[in-house]
């Protein structure tokens, strides 16, 4: 039976554990902060889990927020500019979006009731031979840290050396749900985007608004003002821009009960979408594989970071479990069974990021026009790698299109 | 509905073709050669399907020769040496091994049945874009012929540059089955392997002993001695040498009646295992796609070569149905999917040409004390990824022999 290192314990490395000790398997990880401290911390991000990391999650034994009554069955888009686009899509299979503050602290004691080992402490690069010494196989789930830099960045798949989104999302009371009750995803055009997300906290039901703001257009400010030195300012700033951008959501919004949820409920900041190596050879022999944000950052504009890290652990789980060796040759199967999915969400991701070519833009009409369409659309948040299929060439997304009018 | 022109009439290039068939894809197969050619023609192997090409042969309403009624159920090993090892493992599915001679003719014919086109000329390079722009994509099932150049050779995956056996095949009259009927496969360390095949061609029930025989071993003669030349003394040779060399095999032959089936029926020569780049770039704009022998070639001597084949064109066709175009893109996704059984079978295939490693003969003697692990490493002739898995390396096996010895 081999043992298994897992540096980080966010989505990725708590469903690879989890899987690993419903076998058995020892596994210890490593993470910098107590499930206590996630837990009464900063807002961590506002994510949506989407049909098969909710199946992984019913076979891993903790869904533990049923997606009937926490969840929701379908987009909304809204599309902005001199003719608006608005339409819905539905999932086949409902999605939903439970805070991580709740999320990650549960299935981490779901984790040690299991028998897996939690080690809270700082890793530095001079632990990473300590570390694998203890281990078989090293699995960095971390997306920052020492041990990121052991996977050198793939130019081929990290077209930008910079963020291409500003960031702020923020959990807010006084809106009211859509109808039926789903993720609003609004475009500013040149502006950027919005996802309303129905998102479960510890207050209860409440709102994400995660804006993606693009650098030099008129929100980039949501994600530079500081809230702390002037909240009411910044909720103010908030509603006006929603009036003027994202129109769709501030219809449903009440300005008098309008405002964050609490003063932590906030965070800003802006990322780089990045893909690494899947893995790297360590001094001692042993392997050290990356699954989730330290194998590729997404923009979450599209909802696949988590879901691919979910995936990315699922594989490294099975691989763990059916393989006789934990050597290059395992690592390689892990990183050819997941390209598709993993790669096609982040080659997906960046696309949505660039300037909406033409063929995007056919297909955001289409999906007005043709309920099918715009459902296929949307049930492929689950399967990214259908998905970036459909839209990795004008060509791609013609026929795509006529195969629908066609049928 | 995409155009296909397909370069070969092998079982590649007619799987292919008869699958895209099925679902009314304009197909042309281009070969050199008509079927009656080949029927009346030289021995062309003597190849063996494996369960998966079997069920693909269902599937495609091919399976003309009944498993049941013309198949066998296992494998007789015999390693010689000063102790030598006799024992047998067990298919879960049984195999098959029909003369090329009937099968190509009969899916050629079932191909034209089902409205493909098929082209009779011999293409040289020139040929190249003129059919390249008849179709959307030209898939290239020829392991000889101008068209091959397209693809350069993979020297990681390739790491010899001459053969490593001297083949010599023939049908032969005087030998009786084993019991149960099964291929022999027999060892003789140093001097090379003897697949002894149950082989269905025209004239019935027959047996095709396939010598794969080591440079400058002692039956290194029989791939270069001309049969023609002389008959009666070629086939006392073989009688002799299987004496010496096989006789597990040779106890089961009557000398007086033993014998070729006909002087066209056996075949010499030799071959470089080479893997070759999955996909090209055409002047036009598309794509040519390599599947089968012109991707890898494989020698015979754990008989992947064929069901390779299959089993590229199977993924290939599954590709062209599903996809959007036939771009580089697809032919990504068609070297990713088909990565793990044809390239397991190519590395699986190269190892077995080595002088064997400790590893590799402790397995052997396992097999011959655990009915179990021989009837694992035997179903896996089936799935040359896992087989790859339990040989790449002495701990990989090791391990495979620990986890059978707990259970």
């Amino acid at each position: 039976m081999p043992n298994i290192g897992i540096v980080g314990a966010g989505i990725a490395g708590l469903q690879l554990g989890l899987k690993l000790r419903q076998h058995d398997v020892p596994v210890t990880i490593y993470t910098d902060k107590t499930a206590a401290q996630l837990a009464s911390g900063r807002l961590l991000n506002s994510v949506a889990h989407h049909g098969p990391t909710i199946q992984r999650e019913r076979e891993l034994d903790v869904h533990f927020w049923p997606v009937e009554e926490y969840g929701y069955s379908c987009h909304h888009h809204y599309v902005g500019g001199p003719s608006p686009l608005s339409f819905r899509g539905d999932f086949a299979r409902w999605s939903s979006a439970i805070d991580y503050r709740l999320y990650l602290p549960r299935l981490t004691k779901a984790f040690e009731e299991r028998g897996g080992t939690l080690e809270v402490r700082m890793l530095q690069a001079e632990d990473i031979e300590p570390i694998a010494d203890r281990h078989d196989l090293l699995v960095v789930a971390a997306g920052r840290g020492a041990f990121s830099a052991l996977f050198p960045r793939r130019p081929e798949y990290s077209p930008y050396d910079k963020p291409q989104r500003v960031l702020s999302v923020g959990f807010y009371n006084g809106i009211t749900y859509s109808e039926p009750k789903g993720v609003t995803i609004s475009v500013s055009p040149g502006h950027g985007e919005l996802l309303e997300i129905p998102m479960y906290s510890a207050a209860g039901f409440t709102t994400a608004l995660l804006f993606e703001n693009v650098p030099g257009g008129e929100l980039e400010i949501l994600g530079r003002k500081s809230y702390d030195e002037d909240p009411a300012g910044y909720e103010r700033l908030v509603l006006d821009l929603l009036a003027k951008h994202h129109p769709q959501t501030f219809e449903r919004v009440d300005p008098a009960s309008f405002g964050l949820t609490g003063p932590l409920d906030i965070l800003q900041g802006a990322l780089t979408p990045t893909v690494r190596q899947d893995y790297a050879a360590l001094p001692n022999g042993k392997y050290a594989l990356a699954i989730g944000d330290v194998h590729t950052v997404v923009d979450p504009v599209v909802g696949q970071g988590a879901n691919s890290a979910s995936h990315s652990a699922w594989v490294t789980g099975e691989e763990i479990l059916a393989d006789y060796a934990l050597d290059e040759e395992f690592c390689k199967r892990v990183a050819a069974r997941r390209a598709d999915v993993v790669l096609g969400a982040a080659q997906w991701t960046n696309f949505m990021l660039t300037p909406p070519p033409e063929h995007l833009l056919q297909l955001f009409g289409a999906m007005s026009q043709d309920q099918a369409v715009a459902n296929e659309f949307t049930d492929n948040f689950d399967y990214p790698d259908r998905q970036w299929r459909i839209l990795a060439t004008p060509e791609r997304t013609r026929e795509f299109l006529a195969r629908h009018a066609k049928s």
